[in-house]
């Protein structure tokens, strides 16, 4: 499987104690598949991956799974502190049956390059599952450089990477640049919703998108006017969300997804401690937004 | 207690599976009371709390307390990425008797200043263990701002911040800034060995020291020389030891420590996966400045 289009990433219901509601997780990516995305996203940052234990982490998978029945690839989060860890966790997603992992070089202590290369080495090597490399500095804190994303694309097993979509510049450029050292075949895709609408116009291949996990109607319908070649109604459709793009910004997408799941009644969890849910306000703000967008109706 | 003087962190020896080896930790452990160090930091980053699980780290406090046998207190690392695994550690610690827990706030998603004052309220709170805020941008990716350390102190059991050393200008105003928004007793000390010397001449009242964690009496000298008040021979002693901290700054000094505790012979582990032991040149350089330095001899 080659990693393109749209990448649903949902968020994943769970008590406060951390056990997954696997009911509530499953009926959100029901609205996944009836939406037909290209993949969905399990267990990724939005998903919470890192705060949830092995054993719910492969409740959340299976549930996923069996839900989609074979109707769309599963991608999921394999990420942990430790290789070992990582390792165990991409053996399990293997074993359920995910069509590749999203492995972000989680970190305490800053890792350097040879490290994050000999982890994703070995967890590639240890499980056989195809992975994504994730790159999301504003939660790892490491920084990949165009070689190292090079030298992975080389790694065998290691297949796309899930880039931060550059908020300016040569978004065109910088695409080009990253295709030049990576191996042929091997996928490049962006996150961060608000800028990654301009990547796919590009050429990236895939939107990683926190958006599409819960709103998956408004994303594929940037995605079919991308591939339809409508770059004018794509950017239409896009700006149009610009209110939304805002609320993400000021408190982070997952925020903002928890307080919009909770206010349309699609899941009534809260992110994990210490997060805070979103009250007041803020939540009065998000109200507003859904509202004025008309994503209340997509619900 | 107030902490205060050398407070040593030791690494924790474990299994390439993140098991303690607990005969080696308590080796360790053994050096820092001869040395009569202030307090042991168990379990701190120089320990890896984050990359063990909650029963080793319960295995090795044990031994630490058992080792140190009442002769020093004992500040532990209880910090993890969910409150509610921050509170069980806690609670863990108090049970086998530990004088304090050291808490940062470890992230993923990056938190807001009310998450993390939150977090600390519920860990002192739920489980009665007298907290220091382990304030380490390094490694946590959060930042502290004065007024969020005031606020903190005055939560009932919150009792010190470990802050990272000012590397350059008004070290004492700085000091005396944050001493002026915390709350009475609440004792401010520092970590960062290479500059930590000027923050405890500035009046900074505990010193939280890698290199103490491994060479106690080298550390504990120049806490010594500042108590008898002989400023000028405890920036002699800190300017002699510039190699380490060079060597510190280029690769970490948990890195450094674990190499020299390897090449001393003192400990046989490696630091945890995906972190990679120090090889080849960096290695060598390491046992160059421990014998320049005559740091073998200490051992």
């Amino acid at each position: 499987m080659r990693l393109n289009g749209l990448s649903a990433f949902p968020i994943t219901p769970a008590t406060p104690a951390g056990k997954v509601d696997v009911a509530g997780f499953r009926a959100l990516v029901a609205r996944l598949c009836a939406a037909e995305v290209d993949s969905v996203g399990a267990l990724g940052s939005t998903g919470s991956y890192p705060y949830l234990t092995r054993g719910e982490r492969r409740r959340a998978l299976d549930a996923a799974l069996e839900e989609i029945d074979g109707r769309t690839p599963v991608l999921v989060g394999v990420g942990a502190l430790r290789t070992d860890e990582a390792v165990a966790l991409a053996q399990d997603a293997r074993a359920a049956g995910a069509a590749a992992g999203l492995l972000a070089p989680v970190s305490y202590t800053p890792l350097t390059d040879d490290e994050v290369y000999e982890h994703f080495a070995v967890v590639a090597r240890e499980s056989g599952l195809p992975l994504c490399i994730y790159d999301n500095p504003g939660v790892t804190h490491f920084r990949f450089g165009a070689d190292l994303v090079g030298r992975l694309s080389r790694v065998p097993g290691v297949v796309a990477v899930k880039s931060p979509s550059p908020a300016e510049g040569d978004v065109g450029g910088r695409l080009a640049e990253l295709r030049s050292v990576t191996s042929a075949g091997f996928s490049i895709g962006y996150s961060g919703d608000w800028n990654a609408v301009e990547a796919l116009i590009a050429g990236g291949e895939a939107w990683y998108s926190v958006v599409g996990g819960l709103f998956p109607r408004t994303a594929m319908a940037i995605v079919r006017a991308i591939r339809e070649g409508d770059v004018a109604e794509a950017r239409r459709l896009n700006a149009r969300l610009e209110p939304l793009w805002s609320l993400f910004r000021e408190f982070s997408s997952l925020r903002v997804i928890y307080a919009s799941a909770s206010l349309l009644g699609l899941a009534s969890a809260e992110p994990p401690r210490p997060i805070l849910p979103l009250a007041g306000a803020a939540r009065a703000k998000v109200a507003e937004v859904l509202t004025g967008l008309g994503l209340d109706t997509e619900a």
